[in-house]
Formats: structure tokens, C-alpha cells, sequence
């Protein structure tokens, strides 16, 4: 094996809270790359699956489920100030893990912000309240108390999470391709810069090719990485962030009534709708809208004010193609009105082949659309880091990015990835990320509609929202 | 083997256009149930595929695509008066080939009325103009034209076809389960029975779990029939049958504005409009509304008229779940706005297992929704006849009655399904359709809504159709 560079020493305990695809796929690199010993490493799993992966590295395991009524207890045994929480759960808040790591000065990271169990489908409360655009509320909140207290990076897998770094990549190429100098610091010149590109829509545009050795079954839902997580999310309403260039208002979009105001959703699951979108390698295809945090912090990130009012913000929303499968199954979740499949399988060991191409498509610019992101093959993920897919891998590279810069900036309070150091992180993940690609395309979702029905779309700006939803 | 009862003895000559998955499996069957010796039967196919199938059954074979300029020719070397033209093709004119057999004497059958090729996607017509509704309306003119002509049947496989002759026995069950003395006879008496039973919404519920050895790659369309044939029906307008008891205009609903106005269109291929329907072996799922011209002449004909007015009319309509690698197929497709893929993939001979399930859902009357249909399993339709999957045996199973019954009735001119002697048709195909189930169920597309996310429902009818359409 070739020599590995250790990024960070770290004295400290580190918690890892699950221990699905991505708890397991970031273990290896973890010890790969950050100075610290297996005796270090606690994995807190929900269910023990029987697999004795984090045994055969030597770290200790417990299986303990964390609810409202004992993570407090349970952290107070593994952690204290200094340690750090690798939230890789679901069905815990991530929001009580922060306030408790805020507390207690724990350095802390997770790839989502989740809710305690049935959050996603607690009909007692609001689309609205069950969005990440509420989560994220609350997570600046926290900030808002807490201030420069210990790191705590939110929303730091590869989407959410290094997408935000590839977008600040995307727009220094477009900028050199388009002959501006450019050296954006703050956030405001990040957004002048997408401003002055003339960027208009952003997409998270993945499409993951991969397939396994037998295929979806009935009554069985089938992914490249976690099926509850993806359910969870697909049934949280479709959200974007909310461009000003935008002049049509969808539907079914609704406005939140509280915080930033920087994104809007639908009145449906964004497993239930899709939106036209391109990939270098797919060209065009449909993609479903699903709720990310970077929708939001993205659009957030980039926006204009003056005088007290927003003067310019990028439309940013995912547009995913899943596995093969996985479209399959949410074909299934939909006709079973939402309720999940009574067996679930994760494609890891047996995939047969595939890429995950994912990145970001910027669009609006002179030169035409721009994809700059990673297409990392399952063959190539296999071969450089065990336990992991082309999918996995993506996702933990950005876990193991994160968690390096936490431990090198530990006092940089509540973080959202836009606000992260992008270029120190994509040096650490891209040996992981197999071939980082931008390309530009002349597609717009105008190209090939309305040839034999009438559709609705505004021809005077190819950007619009509209253009691009699947109805 | 077991001896084959002959239903009928035919010494003319049998043309049988077209040699794909329904005309490869039909024939052993025609051979086994009718009287004929493979001399009289010649194959006439657009492609040469290399299968030596009809060889193999001893009848002769031409090479030998049917154009408009050309079919005129073709027709005069191989049928004559007392003849029988079996159209089982693609890309060839239903009508053309209609109006001939009618000026022949000829007899005919077909499983669907097609048009020249690109009729489908030709973009000089208007969705209207591309709909089935328009071909019916041609087809109905031509009767006016030939009145009691040499018989022919149209749009007689299984759907459309078989599952008129479902319907009408799903109706007599409901009114012996429903205490109702009925003898229908006639067209009216039988609208009056579907009234008196309150039905009004009828699905035609089809669910196909079949699936082969090797899933669905990228930029292949899989089918368990003709890919061709699907993609083309799938691109032609979603249509169906308008009921008298709907409030609600759909949005992208169209009047044709011409013919019968008994049914109506949405502006929007089939594969792109989802709807919620129930078979017993799938509980609910979301199908395709694809159009079919059972959809449409079974409404017309369940429909009752006071004074010049429609006074009933049930709204009836296709909600096809195909094969899984279909589903995938289309939406492949329509990421690609309806450019086939370029490969396709016919799934017959390696398919591993599963049942398609195919039959009339009716709503409306008192004991709940009563589905009624065939559950055949691609292990028994394997069984029973070479070169069938379950999917083709149905609908070879309702060419063959159709071809039965055209020779027995061979003075009936243009004639629809709905038309004929549904218990004659029944008892020849019965043998071939699995386990014929009737089923009720308290089901309706209320169910489970509203869960999560407010949706366009009214809760005052169940079977409206906007309680139906996914959105």
C-alpha cells in the first residue's frame, strides 16, 4: 500500500454515530488520513447488522439507538470538551447533537440535518416545518446563541456539502473562460461573481448509472447508498432556492412565512417531481427535485442586497437521477402514497458497474452551460478505498474533508459548507473523487419541447423555472 | 400432446402481416384451433430477423415492408375474395389496409389501429389528429361506407380487445352480486345495466411484474412486447373516455372538435400522465394513462342519450403498469423528450419469472370497486404455448378468438369489439388467460391522500376523475 499523508493529528475521542454506507465507507479513510488510533474511534450504531467491519479495524462498537430521552446520557459517556461527534445517524436531531456539542466544547460534523425519528413524516406539523429550509433556520439560530464556539459543520457530505466547494471552482474556470480576473474572499464577492457571469440557475446535476448483480424486486426498495435516508428526504417537499431572474410562479410553490427567505417549496414530496436537467456524460434527463440544504445555503450564499432588498440570487436546486433502482422504487413508494417498501436493499458489494457523475451545472454565463464535477466509476471507488461505491465514496470524501478542516479550525463555531475554505477542502477529498470534469453545453431545457404537444415555457429566457419542471 | 378442439375450418388463404412478438406467438395457435393447413398461411414482415419461427411451422415467408405506395401490389399477389388479412404489424396503415379487404371481400383483424410510418410522431397533425379517437372516427366512416361488408375486427387483442368482453362479464357479476336480474342483448340494455349498477369510472388495471435475466442498461427500451409499438402509443396523446358524472376539467384537458365527442384528450403524451389505480395482486400503484381505443369506444358505447343528449356515460380509461424495466424505459424516454432509445430489447425467452395481471376495474357500484380479469404467469403461459410470455398470450389469446369469431361471421362488416358475442369470444381464449379472478376491493384513489402535502382532491366523489391523476 502506498504511504497515506496525515492531514491533522487528533488527540481526542471521535464519535461516530452510525454506522450505515457512509459510517462504514469513511472509517478507512478516517484512519488513513487523520493522526489518531483505532482506540480513539467509538461507533454508536442503532441496529447491529451482525457485520463486523468496525471490530476488524479495532475501534469499539456499542448499539444504542439515541432518542430524545437519553442522547444526553449517552454522550455525556463517550464525549467531552475537545472530542469530536461524526454525526452519520438518521433518526436523530442533529440540531440537539449540535446545541449539546456547542455546550460542551465537542467539535462536531454531519452530511445532513436530520430529525428525530418520524420528523420527516410527523403530519402534525407543516411541510414548511418539516423542510430543510426550517432546519437550516434553526441551525443559524444555534449560531446566532452560540457565536465562534467550537466548529460545527453542517451539511458536509458531497451534497450537501463539497458541491458548494466544486461550485466555487466552477465559477473561477467560468471566470478565466470568460477573460474577468477574479479573486472573490467574502461571500459578497462570491456573489458578485456569480453576478457579474450572469448566472441565473444552478443545478445539482448527478446521475448515478450504477446496477448490482439482480435488480429491484417488488415490494423492496433498492439504492446506492441509504434507502431510509433517501426516503426521508424524497418525501420532504421539493425545495429550491428562489432566483430573481425568476418571473413565473409555480403552483404549487408556497412561501415559508419565516426566516431568510431565500428559497420557497412546493406542496409536494420531491420524490414526486421532476425537473429537466444535463450531465456530460447522460446528456439530458429528468431528474427529481429533492430537498437538499445546499439548495438553500448556496442561494443564500450568492445573493445581492441593496437598499434592504435582495437584487440578485441564483435559482439552486438538485435535479438526481438515482440508480436505475432506486427510480424504480420511488415509482413504487409513489403508488403506495409514500409509505416505504417492507424490504430495503443497499447496493454496495454487488454492483456490477457504473458511474456517479455529479457536479454542478451553472447556467446563465455567455459561453453556455457549465457541469464541473466528479465522475467517479465504481470500478475506480472499489479499487481506491474499501467498503465503499462510486456514491459512498463521493460522499465520504467529503466526510473525511470536513472532518480534517473541523479538526484544523475548531473554533469557527456553527459552519455551513459555503462558508468553509473551498480549496483546502477539495485538496483533501479530489484523490477520491476520480476524473473532476468541466464542460461546457449549449443545452437549455428549451431544446427538443414542444415538438409534439403544446408545453408551457417561456422561450424569451431559457432559465426560467418553468423551463425546466417536468409537468 | 393434447388433442385441440378446431373451433372453425377456413380454406381460404390467411395473410398474416407482421412478425413480431403477438404474430410469432399467435401462430401456433391458429394452427392448433382452426382448421387450416400452414400451406394456406403466408407471413409477410418488414424486417428480416433471422428467426427461422415460421419456417418451423411450415408456412411461407416474405421479406417485404408494406408502403403506401406499394401495399396495393402486395395485397393483389397474396389475398383475394374469401381471403383473411391478419394484421399484426407495425408502420402500415390500419386503415389502408381496411378500406382494401373491404373492396376485396376480404376478411380482417387487427389488434390496434396504426398509421404509416412516423404517423405517430408526425408533427404536421395536431394531438388530435394523432389520437386514437381519430383513427376510430375513420374507421366508424369507412362502416358507414361498406355497411355489412367481408367482416373485420379491430382492435382485437387483449387491450383492446378481450377486455370489452371482460367488462361485460364483470357486469353480469356485479348484478348477480347486487341482486339484479340482467339479460343485456343490446347495446343499450347493456349502458342501462352499467347505469343501474351505478358504475362510473372503469380502469382498464394492468400490472406486469415480469422481468428478465438482465435488467434495463442505459439507452436500451425494454418491453415485454413490441418496444416499438409501445413507444409509439405511449406518444400519442393520453386519452379516454369522458364520463357524465366528472365536475372537474382537468387542466390540459382538449375537445377533438369532431366525431362523437365521447371522449377527450390531454395535451400530453400518455408515458408523461400518471394515474392511481388497483389490481389484487398489486394493491395500488401509480400506471400510465396510455391511450387505447378500449378507452374510447367502450365509454361510446356504455353510453346512454334523452333527447339528444348524453344522459351516461362512464369514464374509461388505460392505468398500465408495464414491465419494471418499462417503467424505466420510459422515463428514460421522456428525459430524452420522447426520442426512442437506441437500442431496444424484446423480453420474452429470458424472462425469469412474474405474472401480468390485466383486467377492468369498475367503480361505482354499491359493494365497492370489482376488478375482473386475467392473472396470467409467464410460467404458465410458457406452458401452454411456445413463443409467448404471459404478456403475448393474452393478446395472441384474443387474436385468436377475434380470428375465430371474424371467420365464423364473416358478413359483419367494420366491427368493434364491443360489438361482438362476448361469451363466444370468451370461451376460445379463456384457456389462454391463467386464472380468470373477479375481485372487489374497498380501494379508491382517496386513500392514503393528503397525508403529507395538501393535494387537489374532492373528497365529496371518490371517483372524480382529479382524484385519480397523479400530479
Amino acid at each position: 500500500m502506498a504511504e497515506h499523508r496525515h492531514y491533522v493529528q487528533f488527540s481526542g475521542r471521535l464519535l461516530l454515530l452510525g454506522f450505515g454506507a457512509i459510517g462504514r465507507g469513511v472509517l478507512p479513510l478516517l484512519l488513513r488520513h487523520i493522526g489518531l488510533r483505532p482506540e480513539q474511534i467509538t461507533v454508536l450504531r442503532a441496529h447491529d447488522n451482525g457485520d463486523d467491519v468496525a471490530r476488524s479495524y479495532g475501534v469499539t462498537q456499542y448499539v444504542e439507538p439515541l432518542r430524545p430521552d437519553n442522547y444526553r446520557a449517552i454522550l455525556a459517556r463517550h464525549v467531552g470538551a475537545g472530542d469530536f461527534v461524526l454525526n452519520l445517524s438518521v433518526n436523530v436531531s442533529s440540531l440537539a447533537l449540535i446545541e449539546y456539542c456547542q455546550e460542551h466544547g465537542i467539535l462536531y460534523l454531519d452530511a445532513c440535518i436530520e430529525p428525530w425519528e418520524g420528523g420527516h413524516f410527523d403530519t402534525r406539523l407543516t411541510p414548511a416545518q418539516r423542510s430543510n429550509y426550517a432546519y437550516r433556520e434553526a441551525a443559524l439560530a444555534l449560531r446566532q446563541r452560540y457565536g465562534a464556539g467550537p466548529t460545527a459543520v453542517i451539511n458536509h457530505g458531497v451534497n450537501p456539502g463539497l458541491v458548494s466547494h466544486f461550485l466555487k471552482q466552477a465559477l473561477l474556470n467560468l471566470a478565466a473562460d470568460h477573460g474577468m480576473t477574479a479573486t472573490p474572499m467574502t461571500r459578497e464577492e462570491w456573489a458578485r461573481l456569480a453576478h457579474g457571469l450572469g448566472v441565473r440557475t444552478i443545478h445539482i446535476a448527478e446521475r448515478d448509472s450504477q446496477y448490482g448483480q439482480r435488480q429491484k424486486r417488488r415490494g423492496e426498495f433498492v439504492n446506492t447508498w441509504s434507502c431510509e435516508a433517501f426516503v426521508d428526504e424524497s418525501c420532504q417537499p421539493a425545495e429550491l432556492g428562489w432566483g430573481t431572474h425568476e418571473r413565473h410562479w409555480p403552483a404549487a410553490a408556497r412561501r415559508y412565512g419565516f426566516g431568510r427567505d431565500c428559497a420557497i417549496y412546493l406542496e409536494r414530496p420531491g420524490a414526486a417531481v421532476r425537473v429537466r436537467s444535463w450531465t456530460p456524460g447522460e446528456g439530458n434527463y429528468h431528474g427529481f427535485l429533492i430537498s437538499h440544504g445546499e439548495s438553500i445555503s448556496i442561494a443564500d450564499y450568492l445573493s445581492l442586497h441593496e437598499g434592504g432588498q435582495v437584487s440578485y440570487r441564483p435559482t439552486v436546486h438538485y435535479a438526481y437521477h438515482p440508480c436505475d433502482d432506486a427510480v424504480q422504487s420511488l415509482h413504487e413508494l409513489a403508488g403506495k402514497n409514500w409509505h416505504m417498501q417492507p424490504r430495503q436493499r443497499l447496493l454496495l458489494e454487488d454492483i456490477v458497474e457504473g458511474i456517479d457523475e455529479l457536479g454542478v451545472l451553472v447556467m446563465g454565463p455567455r459561453r453556455g452551460a457549465y457541469w464541473y464535477g466528479s465522475q467517479l466509476s465504481n470500478v475506480e471507488a472499489r479499487a481506491l478505498v474499501p467498503y465503499n461505491s462510486a456514491t459512498t465514496l463521493q460522499v465520504t470524501a467529503g466526510v473525511l474533508a470536513g472532518v480534517v478542516w473541523v479538526m484544523r479550525h475548531p473554533a469557527r463555531g456553527i459552519t455551513e459548507p459555503d462558508a468553509m475554505d473551498y480549496a483546502e477542502v477539495l485538496d483533501i477529498a479530489r484523490p477520491y473523487l476520480g476524473p473532476m470534469v468541466g464542460r461546457y453545453t449549449d443545452w437549455t431545457p428549451l431544446e427538443g419541447r414542444g415538438r409534439l404537444f403544446e408545453e408551457n415555457i417561456d422561450r424569451s429566457d431559457p432559465w426560467q423555472f418553468c423551463n425546466f419542471l417536468v409537468e
